[in-house]
């Protein structure tokens, strides 16, 4: 009834001659059910950012169509290849050159505590992204996994112990292969490159493995860069992005790293 | 001109019989010189929260006031004293039951590296806070220190090494005596709580001193507390709270304890 | 075979004459399915607080039996009354004092849009907290809703037009009977508090439902507090506190007022 | 006595193959004396960035020299121009093939009220940096400001009313002549591409000039950073990103909308 009478503001015309990049939602709450290709379905509340670009002669983008076509999701699952393919509608849906979205989600790695096998856990940080346009779609995935990191210059100069602290590993990879790329594989993975992994329950006897195992295995934010630069490689990703972010536990700020495929060769 | 002719709407009556603690406005930026007992002059950009109770007869806050008033300090000095005298200024003003105001900065400390000598700083928190009712004042000052922390247990149980982090350690004390509190210097005695202070400018032989340092005195968070507590009650203070965090290496959580004049003996 | 050798330097002697109050781990991110007295199960990622009180005369907590007792959570259903038996069996676990957790949830109010009926969602933030002691235990629950305010000054000065923000009000009561408490209805009911309601999802429809409910509805600050005030008195809640903060769009600061039962009659 | 002894890890040499991009510090904390071209000088405490790319065949950055660099500018003002050699010499006295520094900042713009004239102020975030490499220096500099936005749609159907909530306009621009930018001004000029500028102290006759200034003068998110590539365009700046987010008061999730030079004709 009312809805003719109203105004499309948005679909009007623009004079002004400049291209909007993307206009969209940011922050936006949903429920989500992400299948990850290594098997698992990750139930979460994800934060949603989703776009459109503007072309130059058009007014603005329909806002409320995104958070709309966000909403659908809780009545199934989505994945990298799903995003992927929402994006490509939201693109035809609004007559747009470009869309796109990002899923940032909080996952759980469970497993059993490194000496006792009580059972424990990491929740890390996830965000799945895709964008469309008339080239094709590009899709990535980006993981931050925190660690120890034990300090080789204090280990190094110092009779006895060496400061460490926890710190935030971030890789970002763009997916080739929708159907192999398992994001909570790769999260595991990437725990390694540091100088131990966390847990949520250490015993004494994890305490003990956990504490002697970062002393023999000091780290750099540049060799956990380094690391996990190797590791990224060698399971065939070709454009990647890492950063590492150490709380320096003897400082008031913090060290970092970043390396990408960009810079190397 | 136009003033005479635009309602006071917040002077209006209000019939629903709710008497509001507490309204004003919060996060406001104002530049402050603020005067230390220990003699120093801080100069910074602080966050302000300030407010007056609204009597249940009453409609509002008169919200502008208070951020005209904290425009004011820039002509000068202000510290604990003189927020008191604000905040009575304030409840005068608005012929209020109560006012408050809280001031939150960052301040610097300064000192040479343990063992190099070079300039170094620590920057840390204090919130500066006065309370004007028809009882009196009340002031109070909370400082927050980043510290390292060492894990008593982990040194322990570990052949070697032990496991350490940075720490924040958070003190609030009511004021007795405003002319005698120096809160940089309060934050100066907090670090020694610790395992180890931190430093901006770590050369390697520092770096050696703070690692053997920190080895050599582990503290778990109840540790930092109690001691924190011991220096206070020594100090004079009557009235005080504290919280220590620590952001765990070992764990993607942190440890806390918390302690205060009220929970003991 | 570890275990034996290992010292528990947490359950040492303390000599200091210092209590703490509260020792524990908080930012412990851990699923969740929690039971609320309206009959909803909420599913989410919570992040936990859990701590014993630890006497003067004993050196520390046993953080990690904390950590272990949330993990325990994944198997089954939480609710109000379970937080309150399980703070009372840490107390009994570390022979305590007193004990306590707060569990920070994000959960989901679903309803169609005001006009169009679209589904549309709001997302809000709700604590559950339980403490216990050899007086017996305390519930809580929190819950800081996002609204719409719009002022009522603004409106009365202008020709046209008056000023609105997001806020969002928060309520904290004190739980008599936790069978008869509804979270999500709370929730709900606070919402009408404000100048209007906010929705993931609206069309040009709703949107003019929304502006012209939020233009004929102003509210301060204040107005809102004292709105929750009634509705929390008039459901029966004897001890509860309320905040709510404006984020004002004239200002690059907030407004906020406060308001609790204390501070009544 | 002691450095001698002392290895120096970080000058060792790395046979992984992998290249640095960066490697330093960040979040430190910095008294400065920031000297823009528009000839004010902000006196202000910076969080600081600074790194160096490492080398494939290098350990590690030597990151307590980047944090006596910065400690140095206490002494003195710095200024874009200052930041661009100081990251050469930080290139230079770390050998390296880059070298980079971002300083981020809160100043004050201090200018009267709309309507009464009373002095009031906005607080908005800038961020300068530099970067050196072999082929010369790259300047950057970068203003976040806090507006008011009022949504075109929701005045367009509503009988009454317009939904408007504060927005943070970011522009970040490519500094070609460091002696000509004026960051201060570039700031006052984004505060005119919105419904309208915020400020500290508004009495009711300024409430009521900037609640009709916004009516009049609606602004979708695409509208704002229009207007502002168009003010940065005409400056005669050739390379810049725009981003604008609304805090929507009608939602609990932002709108966005961005914009850049690359993506124009």
């Amino acid at each position: 009834m009312n809805a003719p009478a109203l105004a499309d503001v948005q679909a009007g015309a623009d004079a002004r001659g400049v291209a909007v990049a993307r206009a969209g939602i940011a922050g936006l709450a949903a429920p989500v059910a992400f299948a990850d290709a290594g098997g698992e379905l990750h139930q979460c509340l994800a934060q949603v950012t989703a776009w459109v670009a503007v072309p130059a002669a058009k007014r603005g983008a329909h806002m409320s169509r995104l958070a709309e076509a966000v909403g659908a999701w809780k009545d199934g699952e989505i994945s990298l290849a799903a995003l992927g393919a929402w994006a490509a509608a939201r693109r035809a849906e609004q007559d747009s050159p470009a869309a796109g979205v990002e899923v940032a989600m909080t996952w759980l790695l469970a497993r059993p505590a490194p000496a006792s096998g009580r059972p424990s856990w990491l929740d890390y940080q996830v965000v799945a992204a895709a964008t469309s346009t008339a080239d094709g779609e590009e899709l990535t995935a980006a993981v931050e996994v925190p660690v120890t990191t034990l300090c080789p210059c204090s280990k190094e100069v110092a009779a006895a112990g060496a400061h460490s602290q926890r710190s935030l590993l971030r890789a970002k990879i763009a997916v080739a292969d929708a159907a192999a790329c398992g994001i909570a594989a790769l999260a595991g993975q990437l725990e390694g490159c540091a100088s131990a992994r966390l847990d949520a329950v250490l015993k004494r006897d994890d305490e003990k493995a956990v504490t002697e195992g970062a002393y023999a295995r000091p780290r750099f934010a540049e060799d956990v860069v380094r690391e996990a630069a190797l590791l990224l490689t060698e399971a065939g990703h070709a454009r990647w992005k890492l950063r590492v972010r150490n709380l320096e536990s003897i400082h008031n700020h913090d060290a970092f790293a970043e390396a990408s495929s960009e810079a190397q060769g």
